[in-house]
């Protein structure tokens, strides 16, 4: 099996390489992946400019690429251009959580989104702290993983989002199946001025509200367990459908 | 009512200006706008580096903001800083289709989709061509959709994705209520040397295939309707939990 990695937060990121070491145990393993951070680029793509692509060596010792592009053009790039093809794409293991909203926005899971376009099956998986003390569980949980989805398969169109707890293992309390929940920010603009005196804004956001149901992502994690969530190209709300029918316009 | 305008082809875009002229015959405008063409960004954000707003003058004589950022962007920065506050969001007339999964790559639908997230209605809506006639008939319908979605009120974290053929609009054989369809490219690499002989890559694709089934956004416009999809942003793929519950990992 030929496993194409990838990450939003660049070649040289320690979930990358943590990745790397435990998928070499279940096949033969590729990173291509963006030069530098690239989080929250969403399912971007890259048309408007020239795309370079480096062959360059890992602080593991091993070989990979680097590319100026996103996430998703590290796919494109893999699945175009790698010999052998990829037949499995893993995203991460992403710094930081990827749970409810986070989804649209995160390169690492958009990764995961255009390799399915690819009919490949593919999964992202992120550590769900941002002061990350070890990928080595994560890394381990990802290989699993990789046989899981071997061996039962995925659905057309659908790739599979994990997010797993910053915890000992030992305090991991297994694995929960979940839908995706709801994380909203509240947008806030820091507002300063320049060097010149001309104003500029910094985006950020604190978190607002958070869906806290027991079968999403954002639950499951907060108590501890590993969340699976399946994720599907349709974005149709079809249960709307019949209704908008009735609209006149 | 106050409507915010946004699109992915830039504050200066033909589509921008007419949606303008015609929604002030429905409520207070403002664009919002990238200063340059932002289309293939997704559902970007920027947090890595700051944001310039700039207020000018646009082509029919009122006013606007131009920004650096993305379209997403765009929507943040007005729903935070403008006053009065918007109550309505559509983007676009986007030059060009947003049909399939061209949806996940659009600009100006993830534009759609953040005001989605402020709880805002919104809509994306696009000339599904690339030799644009006239945004005429769009805009006009654009005003149509505002006054039925004011009128019938959208599902919670639901949008709407518009497009309109690009035909005379005598032609236009009504509207489509529609889900989302396939649409593939082949990912395509042209590689080429720069000046100093060092390779670069432009990424393209031709269309390999659409999903041509009959309640699709492919079908609607290439039968010359209009087609409306409702888009949400739950993007779990509710049917295959049960069946990602028996898997072992």
């Amino acid at each position: 099996m030929n496993i194409l990695i990838t990450n939003d937060d660049g070649i040289h990121a320690d979930g990358l390489l943590a990745l790397r070491a435990e998928l070499t145990r279940v096949g033969s393993v590729m990173a291509v992946a963006p030069e530098r951070p690239r989080s929250a680029t969403g399912h971007s793509i890259t048309l408007h400019k020239p795309l370079r692509i480096n062959r360059v060596r890992l602080p593991d010792g091993g070989m990979g690429y680097s590319t100026n592009g996103t996430p998703s053009d590290c796919v494109v790039l893999g699945m175009i251009e790698l010999e052998p093809k990829p037949d499995f794409v893993v995203s991460g293991i992403n710094y930081g959580p990827n749970l409810g909203e986070d989804l649209t926005y995160s390169g690492t899971v958009s990764a995961a989104m255009e390799a399915t376009m690819f009919d490949v099956p593919a999964f992202a998986i992120s550590v769900a702290s941002y002061d990350v003390g070890d990928y080595a569980f994560a890394a381990e949980f990802a290989a699993r993983m990789v046989r899981a989805v071997v061996a039962h398969g995925l659905p057309p169109n659908t790739f599979l989002n994990v997010n797993v707890p910053d915890l000992p293992p030992e305090q991991i309390r297994g694995v929960a199946i979940t839908r995706q929940g709801r994380r909203r920010y509240e947008g806030r603009l820091d507002k300063r001025a320049d060097p010149r005196g001309m104003p500029y804004y910094w985006l950020s956001g604190d978190l607002l509200d958070e869906e806290s149901a027991a079968d999403t992502d954002v639950h499951a994690v907060a108590e501890g367990r590993i969340s699976i969530t399946p994720v599907q190209l349709d974005l149709t709300n079809h249960a709307f459908l019949d209704d908008l029918r009735g609209w006149e316009f």
